[in-house]
């Protein structure tokens, strides 16, 4: 599952989906979830971290896994991949939900809901957990893409797929209409 | 040939033309093609799947080989290449017909035709081998580039190039406009 | 210490936010400081000079090394990277502060200022260590950003960071607006 | 020589500054020089062909050796890249000549002419060799810059540079005024 994960992130990188080392993603594994460790760089991401659904998180996990952990309590998703893709961020600053114009945006993801709330906080958990327990993909307010599937190559390509639906709307000065 | 198709899929991928495992290409042989299979990252593509004329299909093959068997059925080109330059689909949302401004695309594909119909549809399929039996780049609207050659290279150089006359119509104001 | 110095330089170069030859890097060392090599490509960087606090400065130093020795004199600041990022550059062109809409930047760069001076000059030097020693990120106008941290990875994630802000503003059409 | 043209030619890609099989470089030597292969990858560009200063040219070399030779005819130019940089070529379909707004670009290169004439020609290859006699970046317009220095190092930085600078005019939304 490492190798998965640094396959995805080194394709995540070289999309331009990632800066930094911003970012985060986990597999569903038994009563918890492996994520990637806190500060590190997805396409280097080193051994994931073991959270359990309940009590205390180790200290090296990613501090977005409030997120992981609610989402995968409410929903049957298998993966989850958090990026910053910048024309997706982008979009969400001009609308409340995103409505791609592309074939395969209408297609796989063809109403892409923004979510709000603080990075790192239990609100920004709630709501991006709703959401994906309705839809695969939904962007949280300026600040990234949250995807979700039954593996990590399914929850990558939706991250893929809503960043390229979200440029051809900037490209089509669509962006920001409903 | 598998290695011509990875070694397009990775230039492909380098230069952004891709997005997630979207995309496909083939190459003619026999009474037949060889097409990338369905789901694959064309970077790293595996083993290519055989396609005969007429009959049945492999399960594994793209699910897009109803435009590639419809291209090689009336006309000449040896192989197909099909990916998402974000470029090219925004101009296709805008315009019916794409001309280049640009030297190199007014030289090798001076008027670029853009046709309808749905993802995986017989109607795709007929419109774009319709164009490319008179032209070797059509992009299908809002879904991306078809481009046909005598091999792969030819192909996936006038992929690159649409995206390149594409990008410099928008950088230049001249999308959408005829 | 070189190692580290190449790898950075390999992922500002893969994400863009270099051009040519240009930018530089430095990691403070003793009574002075290692910084890259005078027309050095940062992702091959090669062996980095040492430059004292005072005094004369070795022949193949960057010629920015001004900035770095003015800024290691009143900061705490243990590494600095200087970088070329387009959308970072163009913004400081627009404004003479950039405050970031996105949430990382908000909450890791919320205000970037924007200083003056010409290249190479003891005006650049004092104008970026002043405000390096009250923020972490500052651009210098039409030239590039300059970041600073404890480690090379900080700055190089802040510089990341900034470019991802300023891309946004640009997308949004936020940029010179304030 | 080989292993340089190789070097910045996949600098070059990855900068995306090429795009297909397009470009062509050249060092001169003796009386003559060697240029890239005709339909080569820069980035794999396989063995370069000497063309002599006078007389019949050999088979493979680049179609735009004309520039190439006309350049080192009236020049002192020891190597010459040629690239399809989006931004700059953008910008010679809007101006006459470009005129930087970013630090690099006001330093190295404050005017770069645009000239005319179509590919391959006699006319465009005087062209340009006029303005490298003069410059050291000239724009092709619609076509691409040529750029040209004491070596291939040299040259790449120059349209590098060229490129970054062409991107802020467009950022900047000064592309096409003077």
């Amino acid at each position: 599952m490492r190798s998965d994960i640094e396959r995805i992130g080194k394709r995540l990188f070289a999309e331009g989906l990632l800066c930094g080392s911003f970012g985060n993603m986990s597999v569903r594994s038994g009563n918890g979830f492996f994520i990637t460790r806190s500060g590190s760089y997805l396409d280097v991401p080193g051994t994931p971290v073991y959270v359990p659904m309940e009590g205390d998180v180790p200290e090296h996990a990613s501090g977005e896994y409030r997120v992981h952990r609610a989402t995968y309590g409410i929903t049957n998703h298998q993966a989850i991949v958090h990026a910053h893709p910048p024309h997706a961020v982008a979009c969400s600053l001009a609308c409340d939900r995103i409505v791609p114009v592309d074939a395969e945006g209408m297609l796989l993801a063809p109403l892409i809901p923004v979510v709000g709330g603080a990075c790192g906080s239990d609100d920004l958990a709630e709501q991006v957990a709703g959401a994906l327990n309705v839809y695969r993909v939904v962007v949280a307010r300026g600040h990234g893409t949250f995807t979700a599937g039954e593996n990590l190559d399914e929850a990558y390509i939706l991250t893929s797929l809503a960043e390229h639906s979200c440029r051809i709307l900037f490209l089509t000065g669509s962006a920001g209409r409903r």
